[in-house]
């Protein structure tokens, strides 16, 4: 290795993210919420701060509210909230055929949205900021040179070698000079140039605990690990075209899926200010042996020449395209802000980790088209489910083996995307006269559920207790809470804070804390005696030194929260009621007000829905388990077998600082 | 003067604001917005950590957020839901007699809330420079030293010469040590001393068009005017302590009026985080000559020794008190953040301004006690009615004559605003015994309304169009908007946007933009042909080259916004029927989609309900007129003749820069 002749810098670190695309920032936002010592780096010297990945689902905004910064999202974005279908008349006119909702109605309260990824990327950056007091930010351009797993090499069995680059060396070239695009994007050979290294820096060796590869479609980090991407690379190319329209096309501001008669089709998805994204078919390609500006770079256009020739395509080809599908309506640019041309490829990853200390997430994992508006979304929420539980292994909170449930929950879920992908890809990309219109419709209005993100189901696992053979899509819910499937997302509701009868959605309660939460939903305990004994007996259960969380050892309040969810009339309650196991008081003697919720009315809003919600009884009550990433884990009755049962639940997975024995009862 | 020696630098300004409290921000922050040249300045060297003002009303709210800031200040404080009133009981212990709502349910998005006056002045300060491009930030420490108004003088007429200190000699010195307080405030000699020049700088002289005076009760820009402070100061001494409690009190999240039995009352607010505030009043005075911290400036000990002595009280003291008063119930503090101790006196300005070129505003034109939470807002308020008046009159948008406006609005506020004091300070300062709990809580809860600040009513002028002779205690309501009072803020509610269906809080498209807003109701017009016919000859007459807007010159848009709303069932609205003035195109040809909202049902919210929320008949309609700040200034029909007459009624105070003809019809 000739770097190693500059005798180069070692170090040690817990997590190394290689790669700062939206799987990186959403891996390195956990950690460093967590306190996880953690370094991520990409090899590109520049944020990007136009076009690419814009969507942003129902279920990642709820995500970002964990986290405190959705109020920043909702300020910025566009919201799609009507979808219109336009098909040809009789006499081949486009016509509008539906208008329907966009999204599912009453699934979240967010609604899926739009905005450029350079914002996206700078809240996820101003956050990884303030949760790690500035330590962690994004080292660039700094490219990974090789990859070493360990098995026994310790503590820090992946040995990483680093390289920094010179920064003008670091800026992929882009096709085209007139208007900023992405043609640069999915060249195999991206990765594969050798820029010099800076004088006296050179290489840097970096000992991890896990690395994270979410280094992008043609991730380097797979491909040390030896993974393949299995599937297919169609012939299909699609443009998109980010601009400010001048047309007389009346829904322009709403979500628009058009079929002409000859032309193709077209998607409009209006985006923050005055933008409006095409997504486009592209009927006719260019094909040229040397694209026009890649005479500099002679590796990366022999690599391209192989393929469509992407590189040829301009804005005004794309723009064209779109003015004849909506023919008669007339449409021109006031400004052309971003392009790009894709083939579309949908593939997975063959696996997903090796040896459970390298994983793989993002788009390293799988690829897809853009249309479902999904692929940053499904990125995020890989690692936003993978770094909890890294957090949890690096801590010694919990067992290694709750890292196989990561490739076991997300494997399926990008096999549902790419399933949908190709359903969709299929239509939109089939020949005029193919497609029936209808059955566009309906996959689109079927597949919605799946593209807000809220429906992901996991299996069952040592994270999710449930009973085997359920099907992924018939979702399991306890006969203690009917609406509450066990492996989803607990779904929001307006909930009261007991002590001060402040209205909040639960979602604003749940904070990406790390913790799991124990939901006691105690019902009407003040009407039925039985639910009183039983909240006092759980409480008294709960606060015993030997038993339940305290048996996690000193730090179990990182890794636990108890709530108190009651649903008995304000009237009828008194603080001094509640175990005091709910109220809490710290070395200094002050109390913490916040764990005892009530599921009342209150003054102020329309609250008191939530045993309904999710299906619990108020005469019986239900204890439901949630995973420190909002996902139901375990639902059980609200008695002392019922917590009991939790803990040795979580003993299987869990690791005291101090033995953990169950207490006897 | 001494300064001219040093033949000081010399410079002009649109506006100078004296004084970086509520009222000096609120008017710098509306001056950013609208692009006034301006100058802030404050004679103290530091801003305000912990402690003072720290209450915000529901109608402050809905201010921050049309200018953007509602949700940082939503995430910080502390929102008062509930209210408990306890009583002695017949064995003397203090009970629960009732907990109630805090606020009036329903009367706005928003409830009063809580949060240190720091943290508000560092939003304010943050959209400052945002809007100000960094441009307008608060000089300090500077104090004036001698302030002319020259009635021939120009465009500058007011001649302020400006002193910069040293920063040590900035920083009020406070009494006590162990804890931050506020004990310095109040003191008549605070504004005399005079420190030392800087070397080098020495004095300035600022010629401003106008200035304000936002200096605080014991203003100086008040004095040089030679306008009295009228009314008293009680004899009544209160102190406020915020601490972090450690209790057995089970209501100590809740706003609490507690009166004992024997020892006197407490009012309970909390706070962010884990904080409390007691106020209560003080039972036993020290009286000593010389306050023990102040042998460092004997002028100022001088100016207190006269004086209850307020500088004796300490913490422990008022602690103590609510103490006695929350027997049998246990408080300690686990950490004791600010206090103050202060005498209860109301007073009203004789004059709000001088020449209609120098302004005072805040606790400069207003003073009473705090209980009330009130301090804060009305200051806020007073610049939020003044700046934009001010900013038009720069910039030669309208007639000086509005200005006056000003007093006639906020001296009635001022006014109510002390008489409630005086009735609550009554009431809370009565000795136990003589207090009617009855009574006490039938006049906080008649004087509720008023603390939210949206029931201020402004009377009938050049700026508010209703007929004379109107009680402000009963609002005024045109047959055409029967629930939308003349004079008063436009309540909000949710509508929808045409172009996309998005629903939004209509607040939220009401920024504050230093626009007037015509608002064209029209109801169902696709039901009504008269509707439909007069939507159009509306927006004809709107759009003429002669008429209405266009007739206010080249800037019209700067000053006014016109806004469509229809209650047409969506099934029957194409976009292209509605009349182009509201879907106007830019130079570039690029169509505005944002002038046209729907009052009616949408996929995802509970929508179309403000027609009858306003008391508009959607068979009828009506234009409502507001003013910059939100207040409803006219309603007439939606008609060519009432948009006319809305015309007339714009040019008897506004000035085009052509001048402006009313079309003829």
């Amino acid at each position: 290795m000739p770097g190693e002749l500059n005798s180069p810098q070692e170090s040690e670190v817990d997590v190394l993210i290689v790669g700062a695309g939206p799987a990186g920032y959403m891996a390195a936002l956990w950690l460093a919420r967590l306190g996880v010592n953690t370094r991520i780096i990409d090899k590109r010297s520049a944020r990007i701060f136009t076009g690419q990945a814009d969507g942003l689902q129902p279920r990642v905004l709820e995500v970002f509210e964990t986290f405190g910064f959705a109020d920043r999202a909702m300020k910025e974005v566009a919201v799609g909230f009507e979808a219109c279908y336009y098909d040809p008349d009789e006499n081949g006119r486009i016509h509008r055929v539906k208008t329907a909702a966009e999204g599912i109605p009453g699934i979240s309260r967010f609604n899926g949205s739009v905005v450029h990824q350079g914002r996206i990327e700078a809240w996820l950056t101003d956050a990884i900021t303030e949760f790690s007091d500035g330590r962690i930010k994004v080292e660039r351009p700094l490219q990974p040179e090789s990859l070493e797993i360990n098995g026994s090499g310790g503590d820090y069995p992946v040995r990483v070698v680093l390289k920094r680059l010179r920064d003008e060396l670091a800026m992929p070239e882009q096709f085209g000079h007139t208007v900023q695009n992405g043609l640069y994007r999915q060249f195999e050979g991206d990765q594969e140039t050798t820029p010099a290294l800076l004088p006296g820096e050179g290489l840097e060796v970096v000992r991890a605990k896990y690395v994270l590869g979410c280094d992008g479609a043609h991730s380097w980090v797979r491909k040390q690990l030896g993974i393949e991407h299995e599937g297919e690379t169609t012939d299909f190319v699609w443009g998109v075209l980010d601009m400010v329209p001048i047309t007389d096309f009346p829904d322009i501001r709403k979500r628009c899926s058009i079929h002409s008669q000859n032309s193709g089709s077209i998607m409009i998805i209006p985006r923050e200010n005055q933008l409006v994204r095409l997504y486009i078919q592209l009927r006719e390609q260019a094909h040229h042996e040397e694209p026009e500006l890649a005479s500099a770079s002679p590796d990366r256009s022999k690599k391209t020449s192989s393929r469509v020739d992407r590189s040829k395509v301009t804005a005004e080809q794309i723009l064209d395209s779109a003015r004849t599908i909506l023919h008669p309506y007339t449409l021109d640019a006031a400004e052309i802000q971003w392009f790009t041309a894709y083939q579309v490829g949908q593939r997975v990853a063959s696996a997903f980790e090796k040896d459970e200390h390298v994983f793989i997430a993002g788009d390293a994992c799988h690829t897809h088209s853009p249309k479902a508006g999904q692929g940053m979304n499904v990125s995020m929420m890989d690692t936003f489910n993978l770094a909890w539980k890294i957090a949890y292994v690096v801590k010694g909170f919990a067992q290694p083996s709750i890292l196989s449930t990561y490739e076991l929950e997300r494997r399926t879920v990008a096999q549902d995307l790419i399933a949908y992908d190709q359903k969709l890809s299929r239509l939109f990309s089939s020949k005029p006269g193919e497609i029936s219109t209808q059955d566009f419709r309906r996959v689109i209005e079927k597949g919605t559920a799946f593209t807000t993100g809220c429906t992901v189901n996991y299996d069952r696992s040592i994270l999710v207790d449930k009973p085997a053979g359920q099907s992924r899509s018939t979702p399991h819910y306890s006969p203690l809470a009917t609406k509450l499937a066990v492996g989803m997302r607990i779904p929001d509701v307006k909930i009261v804070m007991q002590c001060d009868g402040r209205p909040w959605f639960f979602n604003q309660r749940l904070l990406s804390t790390g913790q799991f939460r124990v939901l006691v939903f105690i019902g009407d305990y003040a009407a039925r005696a039985n639910l009183k004994q039983q909240m006092h007996e759980v409480g008294e259960y709960l606060a015993r030194a030997d038993g339940f969380a305290k048996a996690l050892g000193p730090r179990w309040e990182s890794m636990l929260e108890l709530l108190l969810i009651h649903a008995s009339p304000q009237a009828n309650v008194e603080w001094d009621d509640f175990p005091s196991v709910f109220r809490v008081r710290d070395d200094r003697g002050v109390m913490d007000y916040w764990k005892i919720l009530a599921d009342t009315p209150c003054f102020h809003d329309e609250t008191g829905q939530a045993h309904e919600r999710y299906g619990i009884d108020k005469e019986v009550g239900a204890v439901v388990v949630l995973r420190p990433d909002g996902y139901v884990a375990k639902v059980v009755e609200p008695t002392v077998a019922g917590v009991r049962e939790v803990g040795e639940w979580f003993a299987h997975f869990l690791l005291p600082s101090t033995p953990l024995v169950m207490a006897s009862i």
